[in-house]
């Protein structure tokens, strides 16, 4: 893409943008929402945002995914059909699908329960506090689209010893998670009990929730949380860290998790 | 709020984090939408998300807002409402309130002309390449919170001349943009066909939809651009530059507008 330079040097250029085009999830007949993604990874995307809105409960009640550049089905088995028929329909057709907004946090924090929010396994595992440090540098060396754009979030999934599993990248940064939390789906790799989250930007509530919902007992952030992310982590006794970057990070909830050697 | 910060000096400490809480949106006696938010100028926002996603389109429409910290009701005059009243139901009541996204990305570009997106003025006004430099450090000496918290997308509006004219932050980088416009609506000052907008983060597609309802003929990023952001913008003629942070900017759109004098 043609692309003009101002500052050191001033000259006409080509640059490489971060890709941003919508996509139309269906879950069987039903159109479910329209999302604005970097496109890839469209089956784990769907997935996942089916999953971690609480749609879906398990890789098996996925029949099968097909879909082309511009939409994405995902076909239910018989029973999962049935059974979501016998939600309220607006929890079946809406865009906000997991009704997660109450009239205020406290309520917010509530529906979690109610969407199938689960606290993780208590004080497991222990990460050390030298291993969350070095998160970040690994997460970029492994993060080509980014280095090339600036434009885009990630998400990545770690052991505890800090071993990188996974990473995604998106324009959205809530749809990178959703891609690693669908690919765990579709791998039958799900609760992720032993994995600790990173993402790029902030840790709003919708971040954690989706943590939440995966299993995820550490997440970690290279920018700040929110409010209602910290009161929703701390409820359900998350690890929640945040600005991880030039050798710091402040811990929100959950500290019994991080082994303070440093 | 308790934090313990890792690395120098490794003490529990007291922090500040920035405030997320769920808005529920009304217009008339519907529900419209509920949004995640950081707290005040809730009456900006709901005017501006409003006008941006083309419901209303005049301050003229507004007969009324009301509120309290969890809700707001945008009262429409008669006229207003039963002109909303002859749009397709679906226009009305989803949460995606603007048809903004199309089977692909070309045709999301195409909605922008239906829902009421207009070219700004061409070629006027004309900036010069040094005042777009000093937008972000102009920006940073008016963010109060963003100093404190870290978590907290920030948006301005600027003269031509550079002098900040508006500052609005909020955990959601198109809320702050909203509170901006919705502002500007209130106070009769649109379209903004002067003005110069800058945000904290990336610019997405959404992002130039907004600048466009409004009728601001340049929007500036500290970050990325996505590519539906840069085809949008070429194609409504829009000045898009992003990357403007350590005396550099790109130019990706409406260069004329630029006075390229560094």
């Amino acid at each position: 893409m043609p692309v003009i330079r101002i500052g050191s040097p001033s000259e006409a250029d080509e640059d490489v943008v971060a890709v941003e085009e919508p996509l139309q999830v269906r879950l069987g007949n039903r159109d479910l929402a329209v999302m604005m993604r970097t496109p890839g990874n469209d089956d784990e995307l769907a997935a996942g945002f089916l999953f971690t809105e609480g749609i879906l409960h398990a890789r098996e009640d996925i029949a099968e995914i097909t879909g082309d550049d511009n939409s994405i089905t995902v076909s239910m088995t018989r029973e999962a059909d049935e059974f979501l028929n016998t939600r309220p329909r607006a929890q079946q057709s809406s865009p906000y699908v997991m009704p997660r907004y109450g009239v205020c946090g406290e309520a917010s924090v509530d529906l979690l329960v109610a969407a199938g929010c689960t606290a993780p396994p208590r004080e497991i595992p222990t990460v050390d506090a030298s291993i969350i440090l070095r998160l970040p540098e690994t997460m970029r060396s492994c993060q080509p689209i980014f280095d090339r754009t600036g434009g885009l979030h990630a998400a990545s999934l770690f052991d505890v010893q800090g071993n990188l599993q996974l990473v995604r990248e998106d324009v959205g940064r809530h749809n990178a998670v959703d891609k690693l939390v669908g690919r765990s789906l579709l791998d039958g790799r799900l609760p992720l009990n032993d994995s600790i989250l990173l993402v790029s930007g902030c840790a709003s509530f919708e971040l954690v929730q989706k943590a939440l919902m995966a299993g995820i007992p550490v997440l970690a952030a290279l920018g700040a949380p929110s409010s209602l992310a910290v009161e929703a982590a701390l409820r359900f006794g998350m690890t929640l860290v945040g600005f991880v970057r030039d050798g710091r990070f402040q811990i929100y909830s959950g500290e019994a998790r991080i082994c303070r050697t440093v």
